[in-house]
């Protein structure tokens, strides 16, 4: 450990509880092109944290309404022609009105479609991306793709794609996996909160690029990095009370749902487990 | 008080009853053309109280679908081209049968496709319009909109709109808050049911509307005033009665939905708040 | 029942035993194409007996998928056209991987396009197919059809249909009912198992479909029949296992997850309620 630089995982924690908080006093506006299989559950996991979710995924609206809204998602997971070209559409207006967004590569790798449209939507710079280790890796061209959208891949095996997709394209990427990776191509946080059970329902991986994205959304001098770790800490802190709770997948959904409407900032800091460090010059140039 | 003409709340809450008696007798066959974030809650809020549900939104099945159902909701949450003719379609179709249909005009006023396409279907004249005080003012063609879903405006400021609404398209129109505001344009139904939880879950507002369409759709003498009323007392009385078990938006929605399915004519009786008056000329030409 | 040749209930419920341990060891991948209501609890369902679930429903990549996938359902519930598209893509890349498929023919009869949708893929030749007894019948040119999603007719009523169906096109026709009856043309499994309350919440049987998908999508010596029959007999025993809990379907449909997700082959071979037999000469030739 010698060479390297650690950061105060009270640093983090801090940030998180303040950003969990503000998230309730500001009500941010999130707009989300999602899959059908998980928006609803996604607008729920908005509603729980406080945020305002909105889905307009359509051409013709949805451009002006990633311009009003204070944070986007654009989750690939069924992406039918029409919502692609909302999703260009939406991405176009974030960037010209300033929106923080966030890219979920859903089962990118061997589903050329979607690949094909990632790769797109990479060269308009995201302000944050995130999936599970297979679809980071199939992102920065490596890997063989997952198994649908289960990852093949450890979130460490991951660490230099995630490296070098944050250095070529100026996004914060996370990826997902029993400890989380996060980085902005200088330095890299880990996240342990979590369980297994947000594995076992559907969506547990998409609503938290929606949740990233309000993190993103609201006023504050924290830097990208610090929120997308927040994101994480309190999304999975919540799952870790609900699955204490639970006597299975369905319960737990039900629980996690209350947990988030109930995260405080008092909640978060004693219950993180994260760990941040500077990244050495040979790692950085690894 | 004295310039108006008090209406006893038993009369609404004595339909109220009888209406949720004849849904799960007659299990009418709700038709919903509605949004891909609430399909599912919808269909169980359907199921719940009775009514038997269906989402045939396509082109070539709408219509005559339409026909057969016994009532028809059109929901502009994520109006998709496909979908946007499907509506059409349905309401040819519930027109030329005389299928009584609702309006939900989600998220109008700034997004220019659903503002059009709720204004054509205006001219359709539809039985009822259900909508939060923004969407209302915006379908009315005042206010500014709301900030995706949400209301930026209280029920009561959107009366003046509703009247409008009501008296220029034949339709009774219900704007949801805090307290409902419900008119035919000659009378007006204020319900204070409900719990704030209902907009804590994704699909509170849009579900009500297919349920309106349930109390529409079964016969009897009940006026289209009384029916959507009804809809309004048992759904929120409901949703009273699962607010008081939950402890977050997760566990009541499944509460909600437990109670939905065990609403009985008893149990709405002492419940509902409600409260009518016909308008006097004054505030009738106001 | 001297000239009926009965087959050992064990024998059933051992095979569903094995088949159930399996799915959970090998994590089958499930393609479905299905409709938007119910794909948030279809791969849920498939999350919880331990299947793999991925939606796949876009013209370029359905095809493909399914030749990867394991098992396929393809769900008639809202056939957009561009899924429509999908969907032949997808069996067509199933037939030509050998992935086994099931075709859930929902609401067909009266509705024009799904109906002529569910022919053409009928000559494809499902691997298996799934339908309440309108819907059979109606694929068996039968019968008036339901009314939407409601069964009309009695599962015994669709035997004739059920069979006829099994003959002409190969595949294992399912008919869910209160007692479920099951064919491949020559041999009866009926299902006593199962509880009201899965016609209570949206994709009950839709999600079924799905299972069905998984408990062909495992290697084994057992035939299609008992595979069939196998994903019947767990889904349903979890479903008795959850209505004993719930207070009304909101609960219900929580704690059915939970029971999918501790469903073993223990708790599987007490509670089966099966019996097949071999059609006599009589009855096959009915």
């Amino acid at each position: 450990m010698s060479d390297r630089l650690s950061i105060d995982p009270a640093h983090y924690s801090s940030r998180a509880a303040g950003l969990t908080d503000r998230i309730r006093s500001r009500s941010p506006l999130v707009h989300s092109v999602t899959n059908q299989v998980v928006a609803n559950m996604t607008a729920n996991a908005l509603l729980a944290i406080g945020a305002s979710p909105a889905m307009v995924d359509i051409v013709g609206e949805a451009g002006m309404f990633a311009g009003i809204a204070d944070g986007l998602l654009i989750n690939l997971g069924t992406p039918a022609p029409e919502q692609r070209d909302a999703m260009r559409e939406a991405v176009e207006g974030a960037n010209a009105a300033g929106t923080p967004w966030v890219l979920d590569p859903v089962a990118i790798g061997t589903l050329p479609i979607r690949t094909a449209m990632a790769r797109e939507l990479l060269l308009a710079r995201p302000t944050a991306i995130r999936g599970n280790a297979s679809e980071i890796l199939a992102l920065a061209g490596e890997g063989s793709g997952g198994r649908g959208v289960d990852s093949a891949d450890s979130a460490d095996g991951a660490q230099e794609a995630a490296l070098a997709l944050a250095r070529e394209h100026g996004a914060v990427v996370a990826v997902s996996g029993p400890i989380d990776l996060i980085t902005d191509g200088v330095t890299i946080v880990r996240v342990a909160n979590g369980h297994e059970l947000l594995t076992k329902i559907t969506g547990g991986g998409c609503a938290l690029g929606s949740v990233i994205a309000a993190y993103l959304g609201v006023p504050g001098e924290e830097s990208t990095l610090e929120r997308v770790a927040a994101a994480h800490i309190a999304y999975e802190i919540a799952a870790e009370r609900a699955a204490a709770r639970a006597d299975g997948p369905g319960s737990f959904s039900v629980f996690f749902t209350d947990e988030l409407a109930s995260l405080t900032s008092a909640s978060l800091g004693d219950a993180a487990r994260v760990h941040g460090h500077l990244l050495t010059q040979s790692e950085a140039t690894a």
